[in-house]
């Protein structure tokens, strides 16, 4: 059942006022591919103080913050922290860039909003900085690695 | 080269101050897979006032006009029309919502930035709304379909 | 005494560091009165996918999540939940729509203010969906209902 | 015929790229009723620095800036004026404050949102900073007075 | 040790899942530094309803509710309580005003940034309210005053 | 004369919509003075790939493009270009990083605001990475250095 639905079968914010507040940790995943031009465009700012990826990061802490203002039924919560990792993958003429977003928090709901929000912002400010080079970048699949905390129990991806 | 650094190497926000004003489109597109249970659940929801797709839709709608609050070198821009389009692709067990926006501008640099963010925060909403179902659904590949207007030329994604 | 001014007489936040956080629930009411025609361009719409209505709840609920940044003095509460209800009230050619809106907390003071701005919010998303078609339309009175919660004990309007 | 709906029956941002740029102006009204106790709270604070229609003003301004944030279909339209004035209406033991905004731009669409979001939450605002004297107070109606300018013609209530 | 880091060198938003809660306080300073002539301007607006102080100190408050919004790596904090206050000193023909903010918050981290950012931000409204009488004006140190709450202990500038 | 209040002596935005476009830079400085101690772990951490200048340096950009929801008197402007250098002053135990901010628009008022907003929330944003190892941080004079454009003529700090 869809639970952000009103007996007129209209949106609402769930009402989470009975739960309890709980440590919560959700990880996700995204991921942008590219050619080996915009590699080696980011590679070679990379050894200079500023780089994309830093740029980048910083737009995704910024943007979990911001989730329950982007995303209409997301309740606000207070964060407690927030990590991005990048790590390069590289295939033939084709290179990806994984990015991995684990967000924290002590609350009523869970943090998957702001992991999966942050991971996807963290790849379009990639994309704003390198489009200039190549537009044809694609951002990958982006998804829930796991969440633990809450009374429905963990998840982890199978 | 990338044109988002400066000369100490660090990040800023390009000059377009000398770019003339012209009309410009960017689509871009996004999707959701989902299981069959998901689809049901968002579908049975359909034939009542509120819908899923209808919460998504003005999400993302909203989203464009917060893009360059969101992306850290990406110039405001006066949007002049936003459209998103859903269409449902069936391959057996697995079902994927097919996001496409179109946004428009007149403006002195390209809305490509306001159409991958709204097709994100789109397929983001659907996630969130459609997560008490199921957490394993996988926001799919986003990209720019195409782009037109300014002096770089138009882009067609082949 | 307005408790909202310093030994100066100039306007301050007030310290609410000692109040104890209570589960607290506001409900405020507005309305949209409307011609005929307007009635029925939004009644005939209704029937497809979607509609003003749904557009207007979740403006209304996002507004309430903005409440703070809105109103000066205003404190940021996490709120736990938002419920939108409508009713069409019809009487001969002037038609009026009822807004009813429900805020919920587990917090340190009121959800007032955010129930009032969500209520607001709705009627105004209505009025901009709609004025292409008549721009007399009226936004009624808009006041609370009823709070209960916090030691300053409930209110109900009489 | 409603224009904020694509060919699906969902709601889209209309495109205005084809309009002309123009000078425009809107006048909304709203007001709020209060009893004789909140009038005096407010009066006798007023031969102090600061007074509550100073801040509430000060929101009403700032929130004409974030219309295009807060109702979804709006565009975003750059503000070039914004002007609020107050009146005291005294009738037996009810007095009504009414709140009259005009605002100002040079483009492609009116202004009619943003004065009505600013009138709106000028009258919020008093309410917030005087809800601890009295929480019957009651926003009165609020609706747009004029508008000028644009290829529609202009519009005054009659 | 910089705490901002992770393991590869890049920002990251501090986890404090694990830091209890306690009443906090910091008072942060910041002045303006103007000609006799803007000084007068704003004593003579001063006898009147509106002034520039008043607009100035609603701006501060608002702003220490966008601290976390601002600041990249600052949590979001629900604040209790924020005064501001203002002292004239005069030198000869320069005129200092001082601006002393205090933030108060029931937290899991300190309210600093937020004492500091009202402060720059009050400062900076009057900044904009007077260049046009005089741009030379100067926003004059800006710094901690003392902080108290949290398991670092008190600080109190010497 | 205060350009910013109306008959009523209260505060208003004041219109421009009779202003020409034109081209407009500012120049805006601020400054940190840091004892050695900080200095070294900012310069420590400089060789890695993330720092602590690249996160101020993208806060203070982004801040440019918030500074009319800051700001309440402020116009919105469509930044064309912002760009911030970092200077390093050595006086003995005590070090200073200048902050040089320029910013760049057309339209119908100047970016001096935005260009002040910038170098304040990059400084705030350097104390706050750093205020785990010495709190005793300054925010220094901030000041605009020069502005181009409009037709008041160009200021040029003497």
């Amino acid at each position: 059942m869809l639970t952000h639905f009103n007996n007129d079968g209209r949106a609402k914010m769930v009402d989470i006022s009975e739960k309890n507040s709980s440590n919560r940790i959700a990880m996700a995943k995204s991921s942008i591919q590219m050619s080996r031009k915009v590699y080696e465009a980011i590679k070679n700012q990379n050894i200079k103080k500023g780089d994309v990826l830093s740029v980048a990061q910083v737009a995704g802490i910024m943007a979990a913050k911001q989730t329950s203002s982007l995303i209409p039924m997301c309740h606000p919560i207070p964060i407690s922290g927030v990590n991005i990792d990048f790590e390069w993958k590289n295939v033939d003429e084709q290179i990806e860039l994984m990015i991995k977003v684990e967000v924290k928090t002590v609350g009523k709901t869970g943090v998957e909003m702001e992991a999966l929000t942050a991971a996807s912002i963290t790849a379009l400010t990639i994309y704003d900085m390198c489009k200039a080079v190549d537009k044809s970048m694609i951002i990958g699949s982006t998804y829930l690695l796991e969440k633990s905390g809450g009374k429905n129990g963990d998840y982890k991806r199978s």
